[in-house]
């Protein structure tokens, strides 16, 4: 959806593929394969994207950080193999999930095995607190992805739990992306600043993934329209709408998520209630949230000398805001 | 099987329990739970106790390392709960695996989260080598875990592949809790000294392991007895087997595991296999192995001064022997 556009952001998605193609390789040539085919299969780099800009923004050298850049979107990846075995999914970004071509053993073993590669190689390579600071950002996705395993089908979440939940899962390590490549570029208050701007860009991401869910379509998602209404999964839009909705609104996803629905039924129903959703103002409401989110990320950004890098940071936060 | 003995022995086991039963605590209270009932169904606690004994090896205080002879528990705690997630487990430990009672998606979750709660402890608590040796340990099990699943039913599978997959998949967190505990207790050649132990104990363990599951009960073993032949997992005493078995022992074996049976017809299979293994002389063959790999581990604490701990590291090992 939001493809690299100045001729630097080219460079670094450029760098960043160069170095899964022919530097990425583990001692496991099957688990090395089911983790290049998940690269394959697309992905817009964002988490190694903002590392290296973040490392420029402190004054560093982007190529010298590609490894580190690396090592956050393996962390995602790993995180996404896990994900579609325990979701049993079909396709993950329009082909095969990991565990549909090698088994639910081999994903399974093949997401752990990534996650140790990734902590032996960043305990050989960095010193202290990079390896503390991945290894915290792991703990908080898996804690987070438990809380949103409970609050599934709450409609009475409150907005502070649903943001608690979006920083663990999803912003913890967009700001880890931002901190450690901070680290790496240099020092100073730029490292705390950088951080704060990862974890707002990484709320807003996740608020605009919701929304995409149930506003774009099959072939952009890669999955199912709606597929987080399907998982009864609570995201913001539903809270936005459950909010300003009618009670009928309510009673109608109340109805849905007690329901058993064959396929045919279901997609029905989800294209109904996204219809209702989108006459609450949801949708206005979530670009409104997002809007908050990307102004604090560029205000975080405020701290620092003004950069090439920084003024990228700032777009690609803006960009957030307008695609949704 | 084997329980602590010696009065010291007691005691490390009860230091290790009272750690977890009072100190151990995640932030996610529902993974806490999940690992404090895997932790109470028993256990013997062989990697914190060789921790400890290594520590002690050394020069060091026991008592002062009690939080790192945990993490070598919890990585083999969280091994077994993706383990059993993948295997599709009724019962471990004679209670029923975490993925019964939690569901799939908390367990792989839990697991990964163990994971990540052990990596954030060790790197805010310990120095280099430290997090690098747990990591590598991890990065070996699951890479011991796909070779193992790789050459389920291969009859063919040389010697040398199973030790390298017994290896990784179970030697190295003996080797890496004795190198651990080791590196806290003190310095000099006896670190070098108690990781060879660890590895050899931990080869002889796995070959121990794998004996029992054919000449055990249920009762003592906590799943079914020939639960490794149901798996079509490669074993040492099958390995011996048909080696020395004749053709119509190995064709038994290609047509077991080419079948698919119902559970009285496979367990029947699995008794008739069993006995015919015994004719062949496996188990003997098994107990020499672990015999051999025994004495290694003893040889190896050799370069070590003359200390309870260490005569005690040497006793766990002879119980091994004795035990096959």
């Amino acid at each position: 959806m939001i493809e690299p556009r100045s001729a630097s952001e080219r460079d670094l998605y450029a760098l960043v593929e160069d170095f899964f193609r022919h530097r990425f390789q583990t001692d496991n040539p099957l688990i090395t394969e089911a983790v290049r085919r998940m690269l394959a299969a697309g992905g817009k780099r964002l988490r190694p994207r903002i590392t290296l800009l973040a490392a420029e923004a402190m004054g560093g050298n982007a190529a010298e950080h590609l490894a580190l850049a690396a090592y956050m979107e393996l962390i995602h990846v790993a995180t996404l193999i896990h994900d579609d075995v325990v979701d049993g999914a079909q396709t993950r970004r329009g082909v095969n999930a990991t565990a549909v071509d090698f088994g639910n053993r081999i994903s399974v073993l093949a997401g752990d095995y990534l996650f140790a590669w990734i902590f032996k190689n960043v305990t050989a390579g960095y010193d202290a607190p990079i390896p503390h600071i991945l290894s915290s950002t792991l703990a908080a996705i898996c804690d987070g992805e438990v809380l949103q395993l409970r609050a599934m089908g709450n409609l009475d979440l409150p907005f502070d739990d649903y943001i608690e939940i979006v920083e663990k899962k999803t912003a913890t390590l967009f700001g880890a992306s931002a901190e450690c490549g901070a680290i790496c570029g240099g020092q100073g208050p730029g490292v705390r600043a950088l951080r704060e701007f990862g974890i707002h860009y990484g709320i807003a991401f996740q608020m605009m993934d919701d929304l995409l869910d149930v506003t774009s379509d099959e072939a952009a998602l890669g999955k199912p329209v709606g597929n987080d209404l399907h998982e009864r999964k609570m995201t913001i839009p539903l809270i936005c709408a459950l909010k300003t909705g009618d009670a009928e609104f309510r009673t109608r996803v109340e109805e849905f998520f007690d329901a058993e629905l064959d396929e045919q039924a279901e997609s029905a129903a989800i294209a109904d209630l996204i219809a209702r959703m989108g006459r609450t103002g949801a949708f206005e409401a979530t670009h409104d949230a997002i809007h908050t989110y990307v102004e604090r990320a560029k205000l975080a950004l405020g701290g620092l000398g003004d950069s090439p890098a920084r003024n990228e940071l700032a777009s690609l936060a803006d960009r957030l805001s307008r695609n949704s």
